[in-house]
């Protein structure tokens, strides 16, 4: 166990590095922070590369011998490394998988597509959705936030540790589909759209939403098996992408 | 039309003490930004005490004569005085309205409460979820944040122009959903509670929805009709509360 008190630390600067994407596919390393995802990696049995306190006394509820390196930050380094403004105190150092750019042999199941999705924490929400919901991974489509992204890691809230996470080309995905007669879906208003209301619960489908102002790609609809529409009977004009996006899969997944 | 080039404008000041409830209660005013919600103001006719554009071209499309006050900003006093780190350079001042603190004779309709909610975006895409759906109104309970809440204005996105906002004691609002017979419902996870699947949809209800981290006060949980669970498949042990919200009620409002 070492302390470390300075921000200019070689440490600390790597793990300052790994907030952005191209730190993080230099040292193919990312930070989890907080007790509730630092406690899911450990349960998942992932190996922590570093793990980091700020109070000595919190690691005798952390399995340290697991740890590859173990080091007590000051607040002021925690505050540094951080996502968040208010750190809890406890980080780790995990290894960024693979990025699971190969599209999988076996497509039975339900998926979720996000294309452009732009906030970090509406992809971070819409991944644990569908990981409550049973799916079996989520792809991230050009033009949405990193899978890694701290503020993306933060929302998902253990998520990625449960789950396949994808990054690819949605086309590719969405003839990946349709060659093995999975119906996909899409969102969007129209009148080739249908109400969700009329498409059954199902086992095996894909879903694409998308970006939070001009909604999913026309050449990506233009793949989809259906495209559908959340009906409204108030004002407000649409909702929040990750909000729409519970109420479809939670319909899908009854 | 007057310009303000600095900070240290008895204007801008009085803008930046509206970003604190306290400042907004003693001035009985609020800031709205960006175009949507400037725009939605002015279709609601709302009288904006103040606009205020960071280019003077912009008033092009405003209705200048219908603002009290107009003033064309520097891009430094935006930043100054935006909830967002890169505000679209239109503003506008309207008075608070009142905070609705008393309970209507007529309870009809549907109802959403919020017991101690958190995070203000989270408060407002549930405000702006309930207003898709067409429900009646919102109730902030104690502990969630201020209806003008600079963060809340900004997710709601124009939703209180549209539906009525109340605040108040949830308590005294439950006493009198049951002296009016509205049947209401929590979330909880318990023996007692029943999946949502189980309520059939309806018009006439009143939902709970509790602190992202300790749910619904168990007191309120006490004085519901009936509280209900979501099931849930996969991993994840809980949904975000907006998006928990958004498949509860749609499901409700069908």
């Amino acid at each position: 166990m070492q302390k470390i008190t300075s921000n200019q630390n070689s440490r600390v600067k790597e793990w300052t590095k790994m907030q952005s994407k191209k730190g993080r596919v230099k040292s193919g390393q990312y930070v989890i922070e907080g007790w509730h995802i630092v406690d899911e990696a450990i349960k998942h049995h992932k190996q922590l590369q570093a793990l980091m306190v700020t109070d000595e006394t919190y690691l005798e509820n952390l399995p340290v011998d697991s740890a590859t390196e173990v080091y007590v930050i000051t607040p002021e380094i925690a505050k540094h490394i951080a996502a968040t403004e208010t750190p809890q105190g406890v980080f780790a150092v995990l290894a960024t998988e693979d990025y699971h750019e190969t599209i999988p042999d076996d497509l039975d199941g339900s998926w979720l597509l996000l294309d452009s999705i732009q906030d970090p924490g509406n992809i971070g929400t819409m991944v644990r959705t569908a990981d409550a919901a049973g799916m079996n991974g989520v792809v991230f489509g050009k033009g949405s936030a990193d899978i890694y992204n701290p503020k993306v890691v933060r929302s998902m809230q253990g998520s990625q540790f449960h789950m396949r996470l994808f990054a690819g080309d949605l086309i590719d995905w969405m003839t990946a589909f349709k060659k093995n007669g999975v119906p996909t879906y899409g969102t969007e208003l129209n009148d080739q759209a249908i109400s969700y209301y009329d498409v059954q619960p199902t086992k095996k489908f894909g879903l694409v939403m998308g970006n939070e102002g001009n909604g999913v790609d026309p050449e990506i609809l233009s793949w989809t098996s259906q495209n559908l529409y959340i009906p409204m009977n108030g004002e407000a004009e649409s909702l929040n992408v990750a909000v729409a996006t519970g109420i479809l899969i939670f319909h899908f997944c009854k």
